[in-house]
């Protein structure tokens, strides 16, 4: 262990390596509920790419696992390293390099996060739209881990964005992918193979991401209805109309309560209407027009009521903007409630219903708690499950999972598989696939040091 | 060679295993302008998944080559088989499998046509968005080559609709990747990496494809400037006003008598207009409101007419759609000119002129006649390439593409590699990138029967 820190010392510079009691125990966990924390042989701070590159070469010669880290938030357990891995915090590559309003493309660093780019951004009138609820998140954790958010619906996810990578190889090269453009077909599009591949192929030390104008006004709509089915029935129209609504997401009634509770919002919705609502549509509709706005805003009240809603609010801004922040901490709710795990399966929209009522019924199988709410417009379901006895818990994850499959959905839809539901990726995937993701794995890191264990088995 | 064309027989059927005289001359070639025809031993027409697998499964066995085809619409030479190869062509798996409303995707066979998608979803109200300028192209070589086109601005290209794949590996497997969602973080994105590797990794059977909203109304802006700088100066600003045009193409004052000389086409433009005009700037807007559009459409004239354009034509429906249909005949009016090759690099639309005016030495260098258009909102340049002596020819195109690539571009922004711009790739492009898709190729295809000596060499 003397040698690997001397020679990252000599990468890095000796007050950018920790080690032992140096270490916090931050970099020991990430946001994820059931991961052990587990401290790493070292922490590495690298400035630059070439020192990246040069704690791979190291580590490809002295055979340690690299295990790259952004902030932190995490929810599957990706940058937790283990005990004998040195663990590359990108905290001090932290720089947004460029903001080119003729490209409209942020250059940024690893280390920057997604309220940076933000700050960075608005005074420009552009936007980087991928909000994953998590502001002080890092672009090179959003890019590992196929970041979402609930603006998914109309703008996709972190790798709708990523034109472009730097990125360090396990053997120390450094590659560039793509560029400040969105076509290309010149040979396998590596910079989509990189991002959402979990540090397991490369480490990525630059992002070229797309900027979008930014839509002046905004409108907040919610609708209760009496059933998720009328919920789920109304997002194809809602799409169909035109509208393009930048938010489309479902509360069901128990998480209404929680998230709104949580920060003391009064949404001012009577009782009666209140009682009977099984579930909530949120709508967030924007636009660079403020008549525009208020005609489409008008029109979508209509419609939803025309589908069943109990009734229509549009909300004043700040509660509207209330309403997507507590919306945005439904997460840390669920944590504080005890829940014992969270689940981010993806399904075929229009099946959010027939899935949920499976899980209900796995629920009860199981005497769990499974409460929720979801990014309608794109079919992706967040849980909370309360149970706290771990086989049970299995099973019941196994079985969530196994129905979002067989609905032709996928594990997670934003969160990653990581160390936490690899057991689940492992026993429900396809393995053919999972052989090809092996073989694609040995063909970037036939050693094996990048992130060893995550995803799949080493 | 009697072997295997029982084998195929076997698992086809006799009718459908072409050989010798009864192959048509179509099947050795695709549109490609410098593309030596070559027959294969056979054509195979599969009509079933299991069909393409048994024939790969057949092919690993007898170790021949198989290459993918779908209508043959190609500009890189990648449909094109070896005389050694089996061809196989999915005319035959050209069925909508599924027209989901409900999750806004359609399911589509390889060998379905761009038309015969926007048939079936035009009565739907909905729009497949991707529009290449070849309307009888399939959608199986749309993806094998990540296919663009004049709306990628507002869209993106292929890949960018292509939520999920059922593909056929060279062992012979049927894996399903994806699925009728935007968001998945499970393990390596195959399907993304699938896309645009021309028929190299797999043999796609099978795409989910997503489905937008068709906007009813739509108008086109033309505005012809002085200077092309001023052009690409419009982009960005256009861009960011919000209005989100469908097109936005530049076509310089040669291509443009060419193009609309071929149609008959009088955009009625005055000749002291015409006579200065350098290059013409070309914005469709679309909306579900009419009045809408017209506010854009006139918000847009005064933005042009600030901008610097000479002048600002708003063109009558009629003569708005011929104008960009003579636009996506501009490749078939090249080659009809006598068009030795074309270029299709991509660079940061920002730096389209300094490309251009590069271009522009190297043509006079090589006493070669270089004119163009593009896709000026994502930075896609077409060049035609009148230069008949190979040698110069491949001086030229080597100093095109080496600077579209300093510039930050890529060699090929839609029409892919192939056999025909492989030279270039593997002379211009980074050799660590080319070493890490050769081992992603033998990750998929380690006996290399699939389209081998396709993008780089075998």
């Amino acid at each position: 262990m003397g040698d690997i820190v001397g020679l990252l010392a000599d990468v890095v510079g000796t007050e950018h390596v920790l080690t032992g009691p140096s270490i916090a125990p931050d970099y020991g966990h990430d946001e994820c509920l059931t991961v052990t924390p587990v401290l790493p042989l070292a922490v590495a701070r690298p400035a630059t790419t070439a020192e990246v590159a040069a704690i791979c070469r190291v580590a490809q010669e002295e055979h340690f696992p690299v295990v790259a880290r952004g902030s932190g938030t995490g929810l599957s357990g990706a940058a937790v390293a283990s005990p004998d891995a040195v663990l590359v915090s990108f905290e001090r590559m932290n720089s947004v390099l460029e903001l080119d309003t003729d490209n409209h493309v942020a250059v940024v660093q690893p280390g920057v996060t997604l309220q940076q780019l933000d700050d960075a951004t608005t005074p420009l009138g552009l936007v980087y739209p991928v909000f994953p609820g998590e502001s002080s998140a890092s672009l090179g954790g959003n890019v590992a881990t196929n970041a979402g958010g609930m603006r998914a619906v109309k703008y996709g996810v972190t790798r709708h964005q990523v034109l472009g990578l730097e990125a360090v190889l396990a053997g120390g090269q450094v590659i560039r992918t793509g560029g400040k453009f969105v076509k290309s077909s010149t040979g396998y599009d590596l910079t989509q193979l990189l991002v959402g591949s979990e540090g397991t192929l490369a480490l990525v030390t630059e992002a070229t991401l797309r900027l979008y104008p930014r839509p002046p006004h905004a409108a907040t709509v919610l609708a209760p209805f009496d059933t998720l089915e009328e919920v789920t029935g109304a997002v194809p129209q809602v799409v169909h109309s035109g509208v393009g609504p930048r938010i489309l997401e479902y509360v069901d009634a128990i998480t209404m309560g929680a998230i709104t509770g949580n920060v003391g919002l009064d949404l001012g919705i009577p009782d009666e209407v209140r009682s009977r609502t099984t579930a909530y549509l949120v709508v967030v509709l924007e636009s660079g027009h403020e008549e525009r706005l208020e005609q489409d805003v008008a029109a979508l009240g209509e419609q939803l009521s025309e589908l069943g809603a109990i009734d229509v609010y549009v909300l004043p801004p700040h509660a509207g903007a209330q309403l997507i922040s507590a919306r945005e901490k439904a997460f840390f709710v669920a944590k504080a409630s005890g829940a014992d795990d969270i689940v981010d399966v993806v399904v075929p929209r229009a099946t959010i219903p027939r899935f949920l009522s499976a899980v209900a019924g796995f629920a009860e199988e199981q005497q769990a708690l499974v409460t929720g709410c979801g990014h309608v417009g794109d079919g992706n379901v967040h849980l909370s499950v309360f149970q706290p006895d771990a086989e049970k818990r299995h099973d019941l994850l196994t079985a969530i999972l196994g129905a979002g499959l067989a609905l032709g959905g996928a594990i997670t839809g934003e969160h990653g598989v990581g160390s936490e539901k690899k057991r689940y990726f492992m026993e429900l995937e396809d393995p053919a696939k999972i052989a090809l993701m092996r073989r694609i794995k040995a063909a970037f890191d036939p050693a094996g040091i990048l992130n060893p264990g995550k995803i799949f088995d080493r």
